[in-house]
This record gives structure tokens, C-alpha cells and sequence, in this order.
């Protein structure tokens, strides 16, 4: 079937390629016109017989607010309108309820697979009505990998970047998991050859994962992390997954540890331990690093 | 080769039945004569011809420094006792150092694989000599899973039960990540259908894992997890990772969390929160639940 | 000078007279006719001579939202109004936005004492203009304890509720601190006296403190905290720390640790748990508690 | 009455200040001349009449245990030794079995107060046989905060540093609940006056505390804290605070946190963090800081 790409990234552009591997029409917009197939959405949209479906694949927040603003004026009632960027799903509702009186329908899709989605396929969460994904199916079944995982209408509009956001939450906790495993061999004086142990977890342990083969990967190429750092940014996903846990009154003990782990990557010095550094040397006695 | 194995429940009955199908000849004991084939521990140190090694696959603790002690009295200079079981990595030491006057080896070994061992190998972690471990190839070679992974000398002795102890110190901190992201999809009124957001993320995300398969089919049998309680045990290892932790002064977070979460499932009501209630009734006007 | 309270419960009603008391005109209005001292908000609105101020102290959310909304009609321009409650920091800023094109003046207060502040005086963190602040010191020194702590002038409109609710963030750690401290003396076998060790902590250590009074006193009446339930709900304070600090990118392990803790106080099973139930059950071996 | 003491650093120099200025008669001895009343332990015994006291206030481990065996040679039966250092409460259990077939009695106290215990008194928690307690009590009495607390006979043998073990675990989650609301403070653009803030809680909030007198101190001295870093050591009874919860499977999670805080405040960079950004470089596209 036919579909419109706005935002050609890494992201969407290989989500093009893949898509017209399996057969499928796609039209590209980007702001860059080295990536982009046509000048303007205006183009675009013209270039799509109706119903569309265009779906969004740009950065989260204005960018995709101004996108989906600026398609509700082009598009036409009966049109899908499909977001698959890094949403939240508090941002789904408002543009369902800003589309829903021109009569387009909105879909969210949350998008795993990053760089290997290409050859293997990206993992789909999406949310939406009935009518609206049946439609949109032949799309998801190119896009996503072969088998019967991988695809998942998880319910209404926000329910698929709101899995997506779980998914990202679970990510922050097996990956610190991995980290304070990793730490800890590492200190450790017992354990002499930390690569070999991460490597030979990857079959026949409670623990092998996807994760952990891209760690095995990681300490074969650089078997002391000795050439990255810490400094860690974070992309959303985590915050809200913690911020939601609190609007549910759920405990998040993991989820959030993970995710202050990564405030703290970014701090030259910690406010809160020069807090306690400077209580220890009120009461007396304890030797404080001081600046002087 | 041939091979002692004391300790035929179902990990080293079924270890043994693996290692037979291998061609290996292997004599066990067990207290239980129906599953034993010797009457006795010197009956299996006798049906072995020097140099001998046995495998010891009994309860940690108490049962396993016994079963040492009693070996070491019976085994002979040349022959290897390896420690199969769930011991600290401290045992370990001691363990070595109380059959070293005797020239009896020691290699420990940490087992992963539970019940699915016996079809797909045990990923084998083992700590002791190069001399004692490389004697011992052909045993680890048929009980390992096929190809390059599930098998590593990760030092000197205690480095293999050490590697196994931060496996499962990591394994806590993986489950509990899914569990929060669990108990978060299933309190979202967003999500309406959670075991089938689960089974989609078998394939093509970042989190794909074995463990997730296993989620997957305990929500496939039980979709609300309705017949299962929370209240779970921990089983010392990860304990030992925390207190190794704590040693090596490394943060954490998670793998704790994880731990601390096991114990609260075991508490009818949390001592702490009693206390916090009675700190909110004193400073006045909190309704605080009374069983008067 | 003269002042108008809106609400008078158990805050707002020992607010009033604690600043009569002091010599202050209150003006009181309640919903409950058996509390209020005039018969609307219109009539105590009239009851003030210009320019007013009117303090409100009813819940936050809504009913804080309806009452500022009915004041903005009835007051005039140079009127000071105070939001007393429990409001989140952002609300303020709304309020004063509200109010700003009608002239009136708006003002933030934090206020910590609960039942006992009648006696000991209302500790104040206040944001707002120098001007308006300035205009209300006299309400404010009447309610605030005597000496030199007690007040602050935090910063500009919302910043008397964001020092507050940093306040109560700290109190859900404190408190936890102390009720961990006491889950482990009270489990330890080695401790045969619980209630006198917190007891003996009043004076001359490190953690004396008013809570640390409260504990004692809690536990002279109940010493093994006996009658009381670990159930325990969070005001909302809690729960912004925690985003403020997502917001922010500060790591907030304790106090996020502190909310959780109440999170699960009110839960009869922990989904979370019960997910790693599952999971233990699956990988095999592990007495998972089945309520079948 | 007459009591050895031994070690006059800080603390134990103070107490036999304090001692003295209630009339006790106090013979010091230290490795150091300067500090010491006599030449060597044999002579602090010999200065001493039967039924002695000799209390030891040296560092915890090799030096404490190493006095404890000394004096066991000079000592005789009916004698009492007190350990007041910050030992861990498994020693006392070591060295009361060691002296016991002397008839040498022992007694264990957990000392808080630190550079104002001489002027204010020291918290003390005593762990011992009531019949060696009740002999010490004059001691206790000098050296004890005037008033009802300060003073607790906690429990047999172990006690007294089983609590004082605890209380700094309480010390630990306080100070660093107080240091995560100060950084949440100095994070915001809202409160523009952080110490002003801090400073007001010491009056009428339910916060207040000697900490946070001390906090105020500080940042009286250092408003921001500019001349102290945060890194920051930990004493021992943190660490065993956690490791006891572990043997008693208490839920630590804010104690714990703040123990694991002390030590990220000593890491250059985070190994945890380097392995999480190995992962995040590993599956694409994220910007990871290179040292390359």
C-alpha cells in the first residue's frame, strides 16, 4: 500500500527502506532535501491517492506537535495520521481529540529495534482504534520481524508509546542490573578474566539476552570500558515511566534507581554528598575533602 | 571419563543422565537408594580408578563442608573434588585449603540452567587451577551447551561460585525490572491487553530475554496472575551479592532493591510503615489505620 | 490588622485563634455555619476594610482553584490573597496569573506545625513579592514561633509551597530512616529493650529530633506498636518531591524510596512480586506459594 | 569511683575530662606521652584498686581486640572492661567469651556525641550482665547528657554497639534525606534563597532536629557550599547496618541508599555508568561521551 514518511532519520529513513523492500510505496518528506523524495508536505500529501496514511517519525514533543498540526491542515477526512517518533502518550490524546473533528484518525506506534531494525525487523507496539490499525496492517507487518512476536495493538490511542515507555523503563533496569554485575566482577579480586564471564553468559543462564550479547560485543571490543565514560544522558521515556508510576501509586524501586543513575553520570559533584560532607564536618571529627 | 557425583536430585540426577548420554561413566550417590547406585560414599570412591575426580551436588552450607570433610578422607593424593553446588564463594577457600595438605584438587563450579539443563547443557562457571580445570575438559565440554558460549574458567578457586553468585545477583535485578514494568502496564487503564504487550516484545526489541520468554508463558497459562502469590525466597546468592557489594564498596541500587523486595514479600505488614504510621498520628490529623 | 480566613478546620480554625490571640482581627468563614463567623464569602469580604487580605486554608486542587476563582470576583485591586493550604507550586503560579489583571496581589505560604502549631506557633515558608510580604508581616510574625526560625520569604509567587513541599519530601525520609532504624532493632535478637533505645536517643546523639520525640512518645503508649497497621496514604507533597526531582535531574533515592514504601504499605499483594513468583515457578525448582 | 581508661585521642581525652570534672578519679594511658598519665598499661592496672574498670577507646578491630587480650593479662577476676570504641557488635560477643574464664567481666557501650560530648554529655548504649551495668553506673552517670535520655542498658553482651550500629544507620538515611531536599532546593529556579530555607525549618516544622541546626551552620559558613567537595567516607556502622538487614532480611532501602550514596561519592567515574553507555553505544544511535 501506499505511505507517507515525515522525517527521514536514521530512523525513518531506514523504516523507507525497508518498507519499499517489501513492496511497499513510500514517499519520504525531510527538511533535508539530500534524504527527502519530495519539496514540501504539501507535495507529499499530494502524492498520496486517498485514503493516506502519512506517519510522523520526528523528534518528540514540537517538532511533532507542529507536524501533526500542519498535516491536520493538509490531510482529508477518511486520512490515517500515524506518529511513530518517541512520544508521550499524554501527547497521543491531545492530537487524537485535535484531528478526530476533521475526521482523520490518529495511530501511535511505539518503535524498538534501533540500528538493526532494518535487517531484522522493528518491534511495533501501537494504539489506536479497530478500523484504524486494520488498515494499517500490511504496513505493521512489513515493518515488524517475521514471526509472531514483535507486533502488539496494546489498545486505544496512547496505549502504544505508553508500552513503549514501559518497554524503555525495563530497559533502564536490566541494563543497570548488567551494569552493577559488570561493576562488581570488576572490583572483584577473585574473578580474573571479566570479559570471558560476560561471554560465557550467553547461553544456558537465567540471564542471556539480547542486552547481554551487546555486552559481550562491547567488552570484546574494549575489554576495560577503558575508552568511554559514564556521562549518561537520558531520553524520556524513563522520567515518564517513573512519573506514571507515581500518578498509579506503584513502587519503582528498580526503574527509578536506574534512572538517578543516570542524573548522577552527569554530575561533576554530587550537591547532595558536599550536603553530607558538610554535616560530617559540623559534628566533628570526620575528615572532609575541602576545597582550601 | 569417569566421574563421581555425589548428590542426585534433580540437578545432579539429571546432570548425571546428561553426561551419560555423553559416554561418560558416571557412579552416583545419594542418601535416597533409589536414586543412588552405591551404597556408600566409600562403595563410589572405590568404583573409581586414581586419578578420580567427584562432583559434589548437595545443599550449600553444612551439607556440602560434610560431604567435603568426608570425601577428603576417603579421596587420595592426585584426585579432584569439584563443588557443584550453591556455596558462598568463601566455602570455597576453606574448602581448598583443608584438602590442599592432602594433594587433593578443588575447582567449584557454578551450574545455571534449572530444569532445562538437561536437553540444553548447564552454563558452567568455574574457579580453580589451570591443571585441575583442564583435567576436567571433558566433563565441562559434555555438560555445557553447544557452541562458544555457556562455559568459563573465571579464575582461581571461589571465582567460579563467585561468577555464578553476581549471575544471580544480576538475574534478581532483570526479573524485578520486568515485574515493575509488569505491575505498571497492569494498572494503566491505558494498556487493555497486558500478556499480549508481553509476548510482542519477544522479538525486535531491546529486551527480548530468555526471562522474558518465561513471562511470556507464565501470563499465557495464567493471564492475571491470579493463582500465584507474590511471597517469594531468596536463595543466598543474592544476599552474598550485596554483602560482596558492600565489602568491595560498590553502589547497588538495584540488585538490592531487588533483595529488599523479597523480604517485603514475606512480611504480613511492614514493621517500618507501622512506625511510620505511629510518627504520622503523633504530628496529628493523618488517618492512620488502627485495629482498635 | 485584620485578616479573613476561608476554611476553618482544624488548620485553619487554631490559625485564627493563635492570631486573635495575638490581637488580630479574623474574620472566619466555613462552609459549616457552626465554625464560620459570617454567612459567605461575600459577607466576609464586606466585613474587611480595604485593602484586604484573605488567607485561604481549604484543600488543595479544586476547592483551592474555586475559592481563589469566587475571591477574584469579589475582592479589589490592592487585596492580598494567601493560599495557605497544601497546594502544589504550580498552582500558585496560575493563581497569581489569575489574579494579576485584576490588581490583586497574591501570595504563597507553606505552613508545618499540625496540632501543634496552635501552641508552638506555625512554621511559614512564603513566596511572593517584596510589597506584598511586606504587608502581611504582622499576620505572619503572629503565627510563626517566637525567635529567630520559623519564617522564610522563600522567593517569588510559588516559592512558599515549593519550600514546603521539599520540606515534607525530606519528612517521608526522615521518617523512613527512623522506621528502618527501628524494623531492625525490633528484629534483632541482640536488642531485648527497643522502646528504651529510642528512648535514650533523645539527648546527647546525633539523631535527636522532634520525630525522634514522637517515636518515643509513640511507643511509650504502644510499645510494640501493636495497635496500629502499617497502612499508610501520601498527601501529594511526596509525590511532587519526586517529579520536581525528575524535572530537575536530581537524584532522589530516599525520599523515592520513602513514597514507594507507602505505595506498598497499601497493597495486599505486590504485582510486581507475584511477576517474579511466575517467573521463579517457570525456570523451575523454586516452592512458589500457589493459591490453587 | 576509680576507672582506667585507654586511648586519648578525641574522645577518650574529653571523657576524662568530663570524668574528672564530676569528681571520678581517671588514670589515662596512650601510646602517646603527651596525652598519657602513665608509662605503659601494666602501670595504669597497677594505679588502679581492685575491683577495677578499664575502659578502652581505641579504633575498632586489630587495635581494640589486641587491647582487649593485653589487658586480659593484667587484669584479674571481678575486673570490668569496657570496649566504648565503634567496634562491631560480633567483637564483643569474641571478647567477652575471651575474657569469661578469667572472671573477667565485660561491658560494650555505644558512644554518640562527638566534639560536644564533653561540654553536653555522650549518649550512651550499654550492653552487659545487669550486675556489671549497675557497678558502672557512677561512670555512666558522669558521662551521660543531664536529664531522663541519653542513657540505655540495651541488652546483654553486643547491645550497646548493636544499637549505636543502628542509630548511625538512622544517621546515614537522615543526613542523606536532608541532602537529597537541599539539592533539590539548590536545583530549583523557584526558591531563591536555599540557606534562608534551611535556616527557617528550625523552628515549628516537623523536620527540625540537631541536624539540621548543624546544616544551618554550615551553610551560615559556606552558603553554597563552594569550599567542600562531596566526597565522603564511611565509618564501618553503616556498612553493618545494611549487612544485619541483610541477615535479618529487614527491607533497607533508604539506609542503604544512603550508604551506597558514600560511595559513588569516591568513584572518579562510575564502571556501573560505563557499562550502561557501552550498552546504549552498542544498539545505536545514542551520543556517548568518548574518551577517544
Amino acid at each position: 500500500m501506499q505511505l507517507g514518511i515525515v522525517g527521514l532519520g536514521k530512523m525513518g529513513g531506514n523504516m523507507r527502506t525497508r518498507l519499499r523492500n517489501a513492496g511497499h510505496e513510500v514517499i519520504g518528506y525531510d527538511r533535508d532535501p539530500n534524504l527527502s523524495d519530495v519539496d514540501s508536505l504539501e507535495a507529499l500529501v499530494k502524492g498520496l491517492e486517498g485514503p493516506r496514511a502519512v506517519w510522523i517519525m520526528v523528534p518528540s514533543g514540537d517538532a511533532t506537535r507542529d507536524t501533526v498540526h500542519a498535516l491536520g491542515e493538509l490531510l482529508s477526512e477518511g486520512d490515517i495520521l500515524i506518529d511513530g517518533g518517541n512520544s508521550r502518550f499524554t501527547d497521543d490524546l491531545v492530537h487524537a481529540e485535535h484531528l478526530a473533528p476533521k475526521g482523520i484518525g490518529y495511530v501511535d506506534a511505539g518503535v524498538s529495534g534501533g540500528v538493526w531494525g532494518l535487517e531484522n525487523g522493528y518491534a511495533l507496539m501501537v494504539g489506536g482504534s479497530d478500523e484504524d490499525v486494520s488498515r494499517l496492517m500490511p504496513i505493521f507487518e512489513a515493518l515488524k520481524p517475521e514471526g509472531e512476536y514483535g507486533f502488539v495493538h496494546a489498545g486505544g490511542v496512547g496505549a502504544g508509546h505508553y508500552a513503549k515507555m514501559v518497554h524503555n523503563g525495563i530497559e533502564y533496569g536490566m541494563m543497570h542490573a548488567y551494569a552493577e554485575g559488570y561493576e562488581l566482577l570488576a572490583a572483584s579480586e577473585h574473578v580474573t578474566d571479566v570479559p570471558a564471564v560476560i561471554k560465557s553468559w550467553r547461553e544456558g543462564t537465567v540471564i542471556r539476552s539480547w542486552l547481554l550479547d551487546l555486552l559481550d560485543n562491547a567488552l570484546r571490543e574494549d575489554p576495560e570500558l577503558a575508552d568511554i565514560t559514564g556521562y549518561s544522558s537520558d531520553s524520556g521515556e524513563g522520567r515518564w515511566t517513573v512519573e506514571e508510576a507515581i500518578r498509579l501509586a506503584v513502587p519503582l524501586h528498580v526503574i527509578s534507581a536506574s534512572l538517578f543513575a543516570r542524573f548522577e553520570s552527569r554530575q561533576d559533584d554530587s550537591p547532595a554528598m558536599k550536603a553530607v560532607s558538610a554535616l560530617r564536618n559540623q559534628f566533628g571529627g570526620h575528615a572532609v575533602q575541602s576545597k582550601k
